[in-house]
């Protein structure tokens, strides 16, 4: 086999989800491609692990030290996302509903996997809490085992800075999906905190 | 959004089978990786693409004019097996069996997709048997419209060629293949192609 496939195959099966087969259908699309795309290609991926950061202030990802979110005035700097990571920054940023400020904890507190508080960005939470601003903790966490745990904590650690609202995402039906096939803790929660309707949606 | 990320994800979602949500998670993935790992995987991509040829004897991918396969002197050059992909030649050469030489055509000929036998490395397969040592001719390509119609192409051809044997794969039902979802034009070659059971597998 030729060594320059060899390396590139062996290189991409590297990536989660690619094995060496798909590894091969990526590099004779590759192929394909023209040479000037494949470079650029190339070095957005060696310059993103070269130059990319984590903001600072809130742990999202930056090309500079404070992010894009974070130094932009515009922003509510009264109110505070907490979320597990980048990814998840993204999903809401999407919206384009929120606009108040983030902390991307990096994870969730997870005993089992050795996951401790110290491990997570909750430092910067409290740093940006303690400057006073804060009036309100949102924290979009998975209502998994762990994200309840984390929940807890950041609630527990939260309470000494004395009067800040600290909520949590509403958990419910999503659109599109069919009662039949959600989960009964869902539905639980869903009958729960059902509203009013009050004629206006 | 980060700039750098957005490069990335921009450009691993031109990967086939990519989408944006995947790759972000291939970012996030790459971002945990050591910097020189990252690195190398980079220039195994841009080096395939720029340094990558066709073996100028048989179409298969090659570092050098011509390839390891057809440079090998312990390769049986009477027998030729003609591939629709490199692909192909890969898995025949997994199987370490098949000690023959190789003509990859590059696709097959489909009118509707605008593919002429001009368009396919038969040329190659021509030049070779040409030179008189090749006594079979074994063709591997796809049981499809297209690939019927490339192998009676390619029948007629060969022809001309006077004492060549040409010969196809074993149609069949595969090793662990379930009868019952076997298609019907399988199973009817396989019962014609059916053999004695000698004793001796």
């Amino acid at each position: 086999m030729s060594r320059l496939l060899d390396n590139i195959v062996g290189e991409l099966s590297r990536l989660p989800g690619v094995g060496r087969r798909t590894a091969l259908r990526l590099a004779m699309h590759i192929l394909k491609m023209d040479r000037e795309d494949v470079v650029t290609m190339a070095s957005s991926i060696s310059e993103f692990r070269e130059h990319i950061c984590h903001c600072a202030r809130c742990g999202n990802l930056s090309d500079s030290e404070i992010c894009e979110i974070c130094s932009d005035d515009r922003r509510d700097k009264s109110t505070l996302c907490v979320v597990e990571q980048v990814s998840d920054l993204l999903s809401i940023e999407k919206t384009r509903q929120y606009r108040g400020l983030y902390c991307v904890l990096g994870g969730v507190i997870s005993p089992m996997q050795g996951v401790a508080p110290s491990d997570l960005r909750i430092d910067l939470l409290l740093d940006r809490v303690a400057l006073g601003e804060v009036k309100e903790v949102i924290i979009a966490i998975s209502a998994s085992v762990e994200g309840e745990t984390t929940l807890f904590y950041l609630m527990n650690t939260l309470k000494n800075f004395g009067n800040i609202k600290i909520t949590t995402i509403a958990r419910g039906i999503g659109f599109g999906d069919e009662l039949e096939y959600v989960d009964e803790h869902t539905i639980t929660q869903a009958l729960i905190n059902r509203r009013e309707i009050t004629g206006k949606l």
